[in-house]
């Protein structure tokens, strides 16, 4: 799968809030996430722009644990890339067995997400922390299919968001500048 | 966790089958598994003695994903190792991300195991396609743990079952050759 996304800081979210009601989006769900990236042995991610990470998002009493690989980005606008995702049943096991086979966390990155879903796009508000506040718009797209169109899509709803500046590609990861 | 275990190849499972009732061994299970093995980019498991494995049992019309590392054999006469699993949620994407993250698949295991209980070990008869008949015995052991009494009890249960040769200490991959 291929992952559309374009990231952009802002001051504050409450004039996003309100276009986000005015334009009639969603609001789908809210997300506490706690990652860690891992670095590989063989080949330093930072310099591939590639990332491996473990998710843990509590829920209903328990956590939803999620294993994602994103490749390097594909374009020079957008944050386009590769993402495969699993979901697996222990974190600390999982992040054992990385541990075991030569890769080492590098980085945490903990964040608020509150989530908008907007025609088939994501709209994250994200409250990353040491960071600041930024608005993710995320779709998907097949491996083999063109994703300029969905590029565009992303940045029209920016537009009608009223946000048409503060485009960021560097990941959470690079702007705490671990990477 | 440290799988403490001794595998053993037999020729038929009958007479063992008639002395798993007469010690009062519990049947608990059935599972066809069908396992993948990886190997690393950056050293050799066949050297190393590690694995690195995605198995699936099918089960209640789905079916279980296990990913597993298993470090190398700490004693010179059972297969004890280290071993570490979590369950994902798909086969396929797993592989994916080890295929991503420079690791390739090197060869499949495939077998129908039934599984008994017996005090606090499991007894496992394996009927691995292309390899034979095996009857593999193990206990798990903390990480700190001195497994020698394991390793002990396991073959005194041996005994119980009329099998006093045909240790194995390779796995089964090496003994199809692939490691």
């Amino acid at each position: 799968m291929i992952e559309v996304e374009v990231k952009a800081h802002v001051t504050n979210f409450e004039d996003v809030k309100e276009k986000l009601t005015e334009i009639g989006a969603e609001k789908i769900g809210t997300e506490h996430q706690m990652d860690v990236y891992f670095n590989a042995p063989h080949r330093d991610f930072a310099q591939t722009d590639e990332a491996l990470r473990i998710r843990e998002i509590p829920e209903n009493g328990g956590k939803r644990i999620i294993l994602t690989y994103k490749g390097a980005k594909l374009d020079g606008v957008s944050k386009t890339r590769k993402e495969i995702e699993v979901d697996v049943s222990d974190s600390e096991k999982m992040a054992s067995i990385l541990g075991n086979i030569g890769f080492r966390a590098a980085a945490n990155v903990e964040k608020d997400r509150v989530i908008y879903l907007f025609n088939d796009s994501l709209i994250s508000l994200d409250q990353v922390k040491k960071v600041g506040s930024f608005v993710e718009i995320e779709k998907e797209a097949k491996e083999d299919e063109d994703f300029k169109d969905a590029v565009d899509e992303i940045f029209e709803t920016y537009k009608k968001l009223g946000i048409e500046e503060g485009f960021e590609r560097r990941s959470y990861l690079e702007l705490m500048g671990v990477k």
